[in-house]
């Protein structure tokens, strides 16, 4: 039976998850057993459908592509427009709701309550926010486990790569001691564009043409979006309770060409890197620069590649690089968190 | 209820399972919730002991380690000595085998066997080893799937870090287009050494003190060791059915210095480089020395580190690094398929 999905929000993320349910739905339904319906979608600036049956996920992609809004989906008997995204998540026939609207990173809303309104009326959630997991990952894991539901939140860090379902599936069984990782890739590209010449800000305004980095940079380039992976990482995988104002901070921008030429001439490079390290008084962590030396396999991740390396007890130290964003990539990550909840592996 | 193991062979790998599930029964009774316990070990050289009630591991490392056989293990009542390989896989009360037999990689040998006997009479198997599954999956895969028991083959390429894992479960939904990896560390080492300025001989040698490297060192030099896991990774990851002599093979042996030091030049480094490629033609296969160039996530691993990446249609490329080795890391490999056996995941 196909998975009944509602979207709350429809940018660029959910966007990309209905063209792959419409792309791949036949190699989906055929190699993984996994079909998907979207029942109902709701935008705060686009709009908002329902359909018990289904929306037409060609016509939906269509309408929004060319008039920016939902309003222009042609009416059939039985769908109903208008609800805001609480009605949706509580009236609609939904088994899960794809929570994937612009979120406050500060307060983490409206993505906190969405989940929380999901699992009280029994519902799944996937997301890609951030927020809910860095701010209330303890609370809302046990209101789902209460309320029998699952939550699904491997793109809230490396979008697609899978950065949180590898330590939690297939390094099961390690104690992972140490995390360190390349989290945030505009940062990243900023310092792999400083190593072939360019001044930081030269760098800075490559990254925000290339659309990188935004108009303003601060939550990129001082190391606060990491900041909250970071804090994920640490909660999720390393069990820890870590909050926000815990994790030592500091960004790139005091970083200048010299420092850059230093770190070559020691056969090192810098990264704004990310480090947690369990220890006898409990779990540390940190976002700062820091020069790594050449054979370290985070220093080879250039350009606006994101990586991670667990330091696993028996495995040894296992690094996974890869995407961080995009539209496709954060679209996959959603997809994932849906096969397996389908396949009860979640 | 405790899992039942049956160990055929009783190498370096098997005392590596043995010892962490010694050393890390605590832990994983309390956070995989998995227990078990070796009621056989079947081994050509050291002897074969069973028990039903399951036999001391820690008696049986310590004999071991003590008198390279199992001879000295203490009589219990109930306990039988001296069962050969298939009466352990027949008679025993095992749920599992682990099949971790000194393998001739040319035939599959025993180990082959092994598994369709294990199969055959509705034991799952967990295997480190290249042969049974380079040589013969469709037929045992297919095997297990009719006798309704699981075969789980982690370990055969990279060990415990999870390169089969990963593409089939947390990249699952894409379609995996090309697979590109370092996947023999012996050669890897080698290459890192020359461009230390060593030649191949030196670096051949070092390889060879350090045990990374046989007194006969063709199989990895050659690009045989490589080869049967490019037959894996194709077959099990890409769906084909690719046989060894279908894959073009070349080693590093013709490596020169000069070669070396061009290849810096370019910005380049020289990685004898496994690649498969899905094309309207099928599947194409290789192993060979290549020139990659830096920005590569698979330049950046150096020494006897192992790396594959995935080139997908929707999560992009996703690079995994990490060990190709080892006793603690292929035990671990072992583990983790049995993990998967008991949450029913695999």
């Amino acid at each position: 039976m196909a998975h009944k999905l509602a979207l709350i929000g429809f940018g660029t993320v959910g966007q990309g998850l209905a063209e792959i349910l419409l792309e791949k739905a036949d190699p989906l339904r055929e190699e993984e057993g996994f079909e998907a319906k979207i029942v109902a979608i709701s935008d705060m600036m686009k709009g908002s459908l329902y359909h018990p049956d289904g929306l037409d996920i060609r016509k939906v992609l269509e309408v929004t592509r060319e008039t920016g809004s939902l309003e222009g989906y042609p009416d059939t008997p039985g769908l109903i427009r208008g609800w805001d995204s609480f009605e949706t998540i509580e009236k609609s026939n939904a088994d899960t709701i794809v929570e994937i609207t612009f979120t406050d990173i500060k307060t983490g809303q409206p993505a906190i309550d969405h989940c929380r309104a999901a699992f009280e009326n029994g519902k799944n959630v996937v997301t890609s926010n951030k927020g809910p997991v860095a701010l209330a990952y303890p609370e809302l894991s046990e209101l789902a486990r209460k309320n029998g539901v699952k939550w699904g939140i491997e793109g809230s860090v490396m979008s697609g790569t899978p950065a949180l379902r590898i330590p939690r599936v297939s390094l099961a069984g390690n104690e992972i001691k140490e995390i360190r990782g390349i989290l945030n890739g505009t940062t990243n590209y900023i310092l792999t564009k400083m190593e072939e010449g360019l001044t930081y800000d030269e760098a800075l305004k490559k990254a925000q043409e290339l659309g990188y980095a935004e108009a303003d940079p601060t939550s990129d380039v001082e190391g606060y979006d990491a900041l909250y992976k970071v804090v994920i990482l640490a909660n999720v995988i390393m069990k820890a309770s870590l909050t926000r104002d815990q994790v030592e901070r500091k960004g790139i921008t005091g970083l200048t060409p010299d420092d850059i030429e230093q770190a070559r001439q020691e056969g090192k490079r810098w990264k704004l890197l990310a480090e947690i390290k369990k220890g006898q008084d409990g779990v540390r962590a940190s976002v700062s620069p820091v020069k790594i030396p050449l054979d370290d396999p985070l220093a080879g991740v250039t350009d606006a590649t994101n990586a991670v390396t667990y330091v696993c007890d028996l495995a040894g130290p296992v690094t996974l690089v890869g995407a961080g964003a995009g539209r496709t990539e954060t679209g996959f990550s959603l997809l994932i968190d849906l096969i397996n909840i389908e396949r009860g592996h979640l």
